[in-house]
């Protein structure tokens, strides 16, 4: 028999932006968002952020370091000090308003908006076996058609989840693309509206009584990066991806399929089993040494879940 | 009947590239030409030129101030002082490597490589009346297939053109797109080394003394810039890009067709005369306040041209 399980009313959500300042739609949104006076709609109460207002002052990624690797326990409990770079201290700053990470008292509902430069789609990153957010992945799912709407899930566990969104009880990054850096698309931008309106719309559902029936949902689950090719001596690179595989994130790379395209010609082509690629040419990953991920897909047995009543507590 | 106008030989070539430090075609292309020693085809001697090496490293368009807008008569005779940008001395520095402007020592021909976030294939920027370039720009778009070809014609006496390419005799800046800042894309690189390569093989065929045919090419001019909507309080933006006139750049705007989407769902709508957009929703002209140029399509004559021989001077 399908397991059951029940939760208390999620009713407190947060849905940040910026937290790279130079992944536009999460700052455009927050920033409707927060125009339009959004702090309500029914039975859940909305809490705007834009996550790193320097950075977005700037239109960079970040001013000292990433902010979004900055939410493991141990960062999150390490002293400030004069030389914390900006981002540690915002990330207390933001645990303290948004969690604290692991608290009663955390946001039921995390939603942080970023941007990729790879032709991903919708993709949402949950983390391992929060039901919450692999139901609210498989509601988007379904309602969504205009784009692909997939999920990467992460078997972390919650102390070095190091992103915003494990801030919260429950979490989710939304990640959308192709968007460059720096550049606001209004089809991307309406995607992600669409996806943030039918989050709402499921914790409204949640919270009123509904219970969501369990069932499988597909997701990929890293199995490792690959960088690029490199000179020896300079470590520049000397390939770009393939345009075989450009803007083919999510499909199918087999054993002698070309990957890289060096700068006098030649072809590498992939070896070993086959797996799907994901973030292809994402732009923040060449000083991360990631080309793209690969990765497996594997199906996942949803619970059927309800809020708790009266009767279960 | 046609005029035909004769030229001294076309020796001396440079290509540049990272003019804008995270435009990246011309980066790579630039390291490749010089880690393949390429300096000398047939009778055309090439120099490539990294042009904003602080930029390149820190993959930012420029360090204190646009590179490319430091090349006016003006700005190269300014005194340079303690206070002087990094990118006016650049500028000064690659003025007496590849001009003077305006001298007979300056290269024949410089090319300089852009990037673009707007899907304008590939456009070349060329000066009024330099003949040499326009028929380049004719030989290039008669060659090559997999890409659209344009012009932008810029009817700017030298001594104002602010670019690096008016360094040369003769100058073309190739603009290509779409590309995100700080990604290198192997389509986009091909089209461009494809582009370069037949650059040279004019150059070599001019030089063995062949006549280029004249005739009429067509060529875009610009009538103004668009502004996004802004809050007049703030003077933030208030809407995007439409998405009926997002990647549509040279497609005939007429009056009526929507322009910008505003964050709370309102379409915007051009007004006025018929033009042809470009450079929509360019990543770097956000901080210029451009949105998108307009601009007329034009027909140019080319007189026929060849060589200067013995018997002309």
């Amino acid at each position: 028999m399908m397991e059951r399980i029940s939760f208390s009313p999620l009713s407190r959500l947060a849905i940040c932006g910026g937290t790279h300042g130079n992944e536009m739609t999460g700052v455009y949104l927050v920033r409707a968002l927060q125009e339009q006076k959004v702090n309500q709609k029914g039975s859940v109460s909305i809490t705007t952020v834009l996550s790193n207002p320097p950075a977005v002052d700037a239109c960079r990624r970040y001013k000292d370091t990433d902010l979004n690797r900055c939410f493991t326990d141990d960062l999150l409990s390490a002293p400030i000090t004069d030389s914390t770079p900006y981002e540690l201290r915002r990330a207390h700053e933001l645990n303290a308003q948004l969690g604290p990470k692991g608290s009663r008292e955390a946001v039921d509902l995390l939603c942080d908006i970023h941007n990729t430069t790879a032709n991903m789609g919708i993709c949402l990153i949950i983390y391992s076996f929060d039901w919450i957010a692999l139901h609210i992945y498989k509601y988007i799912q379904s309602k969504a058609t205009s784009v692909p709407v997939r999920a990467i899930y992460l078997d972390t566990p919650s102390s070095e989840a190091y992103s915003l969104e494990s801030v919260g009880k429950h979490g989710i990054a939304i990640e959308v693309g192709p968007q460059p850096n720096g550049v606001l698309r209004a089809d991307i931008f309406n995607m992600v509206k669409e996806a943030v309106d039918l989050v709402i719309e499921w914790l409204q559902k949640f919270n009123s009584g509904s219970a969501f029936e369990g069932g499988e949902v597909e997701a990929y689950t890293t199995v490792r990066p690959v960088d690029y090719p490199r000179d020896p001596t300079t470590n520049d690179i000397t390939a770009a991806i393939h345009p075989e595989l450009q803007d083919n994130d999510f499909k199918l790379l087999r054993s002698g399929d070309p990957v890289f395209q060096s700068f006098s010609g030649e072809t590498v082509k992939h070896e070993g089993e086959d797996l799907y690629p994901m973030f292809v040419n994402e732009c923040a990953y060449y000083e991360k040494k990631i080309a793209f991920h690969l990765t497996k897909k594997i199906t996942l047995t949803l619970p059927t879940i309800s809020m708790k009543n009266d009767m279960d507590s």
